[in-house]
């Protein structure tokens, strides 16, 4: 293929012309094009498979870690299952147009709040190739155009990628111009693009936290940064211990990577004696290392099995960092609380605003956790790992925000989008 | 009054702890507290008119404008005006709480997003003293702490009235600490302020160009931006020209200072003959100044009364310059357009997304403009006068926004607010 080499600012020009149309597109047609994409990812396959290829030997000739190497490679199955991601974004409803407010005034004007697309959606993002089609996707069924910048590892496969969904798009009657890459995977062309208020509307970052420190010291663009986990799991005195021991299992052990993966673990003095001998017995079996308070580690030390029997958990000191921190592995800080209060300030002082949950049987201190922890999501007697965009039935997310402006959790489709008022008269002026 | 001098970083962790109680604090004390507030005003009306008067006097020796002058100055009937605002806001709904969605999920998961204040939100304004008021009770009532920063110029005024308020809300039940006003006015504590991510969650700039220029290049907190307005408006070739006189005449003249005030008229060539005549003699009658294109200069000269009748309004050629500005003066900038498309491009690219309006009795070409603008608020046969948070029954506004995310168009009590997910089950977790 012949890729033309535009300057990034022509690129974002053309994907403002192209967020015009877009806009006014009706959802059959974007979702036919969201068919032809998925169809012609499974029919180009080899083009897509040789491109990673490419990638894949200049990846191992760089000595790139078995992890990245494994994020970076396609397969066939691979891209069948980018492909089927495509079909599910077509059957979520279109967030284009909803009426998400509106009366009748005293003077008889009709206002209606409507939402409508942001316009031009420009996505940076790392090693994973699968996401140039995720997020094309979603931005096209939004009726967002699409500016996408990936990493130079990456490049011939993003590459590949974004031509195919570009050439079925437009050949659907989308118009030129509604996905484009960036060629470069430079520091320059970051700053280039999210320097460029007069056409894109949106920078998302999806990468580790490098990428949003560049982006953050350059970025004239709004930026919504995909956030980083570090959640909490309360046992309340009134705790249910059966559940508090799945749920705490669940959340730090079903998935450990993640961003709504438990860090800390805090448990009310009152059960701690019972609860975390248990808990500690099962995060031991599950291969978890403990980091606790002193609390927590005398209790360890108690109720070790003078037998040698069934292994506990490994548990050693923490320090002010653990609490701090997003392990994104088989680590758990644990720390024992004298109340909820204590709980939710704790929380309040180290959490990020992701997901925190409490396991209660206790009416008072369910609504004093949700009323009193400020975060994205707060759960009662359920594990943190249910936050997700797909879990939320809003469908597939883009990422997870912990900022509290436009999108707080998931950014769905909706999230992908702003609201004009339509305020219709019949020939009214302002007294 | 003892001022105890704190740092702004200072202030603000105040704010922060003031704003995690006020979240919780229920709508009937907060507005037992405006009440208080608004009888605190009126009480001690001497000490804000001699605090006042300092201020004046420091204006006058330094030469201040009369317009400034006008803008600084309070007497008893103006600050009975700020106390009946406050009443006013307390007799708006409680945005804290009100469910925004909320569904069951397959799984038996509760799922309620709710909307919850901000936290902390900082105010920066100008000369207006009567904004310390407005934005403090705006905040108040949405269960926000608020830091505010006035200028130097109206330091004592707004000393006393940030003093009086934030006493008569503690009083009343408030957490210490949920107003407070940072001393200095200079662009040191601007920064500062600008850059407490760890407790400020959102700053609104009301003030002109220079104070969002400074703002943009400090701020690592979030901004929002009340807006510059470039409207227009356009009279397509099936508008009734009655109606289109009235709604031009009325946007342009009612109060052409304000953001929301015509700025462009684009006219349909089918009907520029008849419509440009008696526009531009009610223009002129009004004293407006139209900045015209070749086609509305040639239709002006035609229409001269021969006879040296009722003066229409004087047409000077206009530049690419007069199609960017936002005059807010009696001027007005005017052009004939080919089509609705034509005028939906020409608004497109020099239109700021504030207000904009067409004038017309087809509904293609009325479906065609509400789909095609892409502005906070979209008229079809009425004035832009309108864009405004009580003329849309939303209440006092703290400004208007031109931005995608969060808040578009009035800034009131919800757009003070964010949103938290809370999630129930009992013991669920994720398979």
């Amino acid at each position: 293929m012949a890729i033309a080499v535009s300057s990034v600012q022509d690129i974002c020009r053309s994907a403002k012309a192209a967020a015009r149309a877009l806009a006014q597109v009706d959802t059959a047609v974007k979702d036919a094009a969201l068919e032809a994409i998925a169809a012609a990812l499974v029919d180009r396959s080899e083009e897509i498979l040789a491109a990673n290829d490419r990638d894949m030997q200049l990846a191992i000739e760089s000595d790139l870690s078995a992890a990245l190497l494994d994020r970076l490679r396609l397969d066939s199955g691979r891209i069948e299952a980018i492909a089927a991601a495509v079909g599910q974004i077509v059957a979520l409803p279109d967030p284009v147009g909803e009426i998400i407010d509106g009366h009748r005034l005293p003077n008889g004007l009709d206002v209606r709040k409507v939402r409508v697309p942001l316009g031009v959606v420009a996505v940076v993002y790392e090693a994973r190739p699968n996401v140039t089609i995720d997020a094309a996707a979603l931005c096209l069924k939004s009726g967002n155009a699409i500016v996408l910048r990936g990493s130079s590892t990456a490049m011939h496969s993003n590459a590949a990628l974004a031509d195919i969904a570009a050439r079925a798009a437009v050949a659907a009657g989308l118009p030129a111009g509604c996905v484009s890459l960036v060629a470069g995977g430079g520091r320059e062309e970051l700053a280039e693009l999210a320097t460029q208020r007069d056409s894109v509307d949106l920078i998302i970052p999806r990468g580790g936290e490098s990428l949003k420190e560049a982006l953050a010291a350059v970025a004239t663009v709004p930026v919504i940064y995909a956030a980083s986990g570090n959640c909490h799991i309360y046992v309340d005195a009134s705790a249910d211990l059966d559940r508090a021991e799945a749920i705490v299992m669940n959340a730090k052990t079903q998935r450990p990577g993640v961003c709504n993966a438990l860090e800390t673990l805090l448990v009310h003095e009152d059960v701690a004696a019972e609860f975390l001998p248990r808990a500690l017995r099962a995060l031991g079996d599950a291969g978890v290392l403990v980091r606790g308070d002193e609390c927590t580690l005398a209790i360890a030390e108690q109720s070790k099995a003078p037998d040698g029997g069934r292994g506990a958990a490994v548990v050693e000191p923490a320090t002010e960092e653990d609490w701090a921190s997003e392990y994104l592995s088989l680590t758990l800080a644990a720390r024992v609380v004298g109340s909820a209060e204590q709980a939710i300030e704790h929380i309040g002082r180290y959490g990020s605003g992701h997901s925190e949950a409490i396991v209660t049987g206790d009416t008072t201190s369910a609504r004093a956790f949700q009323l009193g922890v400020d975060a994205a999501c707060v759960y009662v007697n359920a594990s943190t790992r249910f936050t997700d965009g797909g879990e939320f039935g809003m469908g597939a997310e883009i990422g997870n925000s912990t900022q509290k402006l436009h999108a707080r959790g998931p950014i769905g489709l909706r999230e992908l989008c702003t609201f004009k008022y339509l305020i219709e008269g019949d020939g009214h002026v302002r007294a």
